[in-house]
């Protein structure tokens, strides 16, 4: 079955989805995009993944061309016409076409561009995955500066995801000055006792949606949180490790560059976390 | 007048010219580009050009759709569809269309999108600029690690150019480590008696056709080239300033964060420079 597809307005089939070749997402990466699970034909974490669209698109001073709500609908009506019962929306809002290319940012007057499709991941909660957990390796982060804006500039991440798959792993842990930032497109955490340990916020990592909700979990179900860099030494040493992302959710790592971690199996906190994570989901689902 | 552009094989009015939503270089910034000036109707260095987008697209292990002379006869059909004197060739190419996003490369036998256009420019060798100088501001280099890589990763230079406007400056030069990079589309020199400074290659900064031309005629005509960094305070305290590029050609700096360079006029080194590329590039033009 073709997809239906939005872009700026209108549902189209996937095949007559286009957009300008001026389009300052295209010829500039001048754009943000956001992922959204659905289960059960319902939004996971509506609000949090909007509250973090408009917080790309102001940190780089594009407008948000759609309230809240015009998202809400036109995510459900994407849903709707695609059948989709479990599986993520994908959105990107770009700087609009200007009609030539300059690297100074057009009027601001010029309409953003706003493109958004499904993608069906039948099982999506139920992943095979999540009960054997995934093996990474890690490569330095050669990403740019500003990891907390949510743009397209996608293509390192997708450079390591590569050399991950040419390894036999299934995702990079991205390493600086000796600290492991996060995952190609997830956040990285260790467990050590009853410690859950992840990178603290800022400019090196994404403020991951799914982050913010595990974390608030853990921190309600009396688990500690410790938000701090650590080490490819430290994690490989740790108890458990494991990335969370808004289509992973919470994802068992059981190797780092070929070392077991704890007796390689999926930890108790991971799986646990899962768990509640899921629950609460689908719980709050829209 | 409509410009008439291209898009994998077909000479397209602009406004019909468009890419898939699900293009990698829509999704994922995962695309090179180049430009190439046009003077006299006639391709400015195509074949630096041509070598180093083969350079980025082997970089990427992205495949080239086209050869060298099929790009040529494309570049002269645009220049005389659009009947360009002056002015420049946009050229992207990008991993192409894989019908879906994933991080992971599409199977390499997915075609790549070659999209190509002009901008007119007239009088583009007779910038009034070249004869006033360039003011540029200083801003923190946040860019990726691979600059060498000609990407269309072009938000962050886009960002400085902006902050560059804002201050009354004409461009920015980036800074890492102390040591200034480049400017956000050009590279970056001083002049200090009869040497000419510019860094030196590496993966930190994009490897300039007009750089190898601009150094390879310096040393032709005597001038001393010395390859190494160099601090935002050496350069305000330098005799000359300036910047290359495909289409500013040589374009002297006179002020940099508010600092007159020399006496605030264009220099002499920097001036005779653009008049043996100028000369050189017309000679040789195809």
């Amino acid at each position: 079955m073709s997809r239906t597809v939005y872009v700026n307005g209108a549902y189209l089939p996937e095949d007559q989805a286009t957009v300008s070749i001026f389009d300052r997402g295209f010829v500039m990466a001048d754009a943000v995009y956001e992922v959204v699970s659905v289960l059960d034909g319902k939004l996971i974490d509506f609000d949090g993944h909007q509250a973090r669209l408009t917080r790309s698109l102001d940190a780089l001073e594009i407008g948000n061309p759609l309230s809240d709500a015009e998202y809400l609908a036109m995510f459900r009506e994407l849903v709707s016409r695609n059948e989709i019962t479990d599986g993520m929306i994908y959105l990107q809002v770009t700087r609009g076409n200007p009609g030539d290319r300059d690297f100074a940012y057009p009027d601001p007057d010029t309409p953003q561009t706003v493109v958004a499709f499904t993608q069906a991941k039948p099982g999506l909660a139920d992943s095979p995955a999540a009960r054997t957990g995934w093996k990474v390796i890690t490569v330095p982060d050669e990403r740019w500066g500003r990891r907390d804006i949510k743009t397209t500039q996608l293509l390192y991440p997708s450079m390591a995801k590569m050399a991950a798959k040419a390894q036999g792993a299934d995702d990079a842990w991205l390493v600086e000055d000796g600290k492991i930032t996060e995952g190609t497109s997830n956040n990285a955490y260790i467990v050590k006792g009853n410690r859950i340990i992840t990178r603290e916020l800022s400019h090196d990592i994404l403020h991951g949606i799914t982050r913010a909700a595990v974390l608030r979990l853990a921190r309600e179900s009396q688990m500690q949180v410790e938000e701090r860099g650590f080490s490819v030494e430290e994690a490989q040493q740790a108890d458990e490790a494991f990335v969370t992302s808004a289509s992973a959710f919470v994802m068992p790592v059981v190797e780092i560059d070929g070392a077991a971690i704890g007796d390689g199996a999926v930890g108790t906190v991971a799986a646990r976390l899962r768990e509640i994570y899921l629950d609460e989901m689908r719980r709050t689902a829209i």
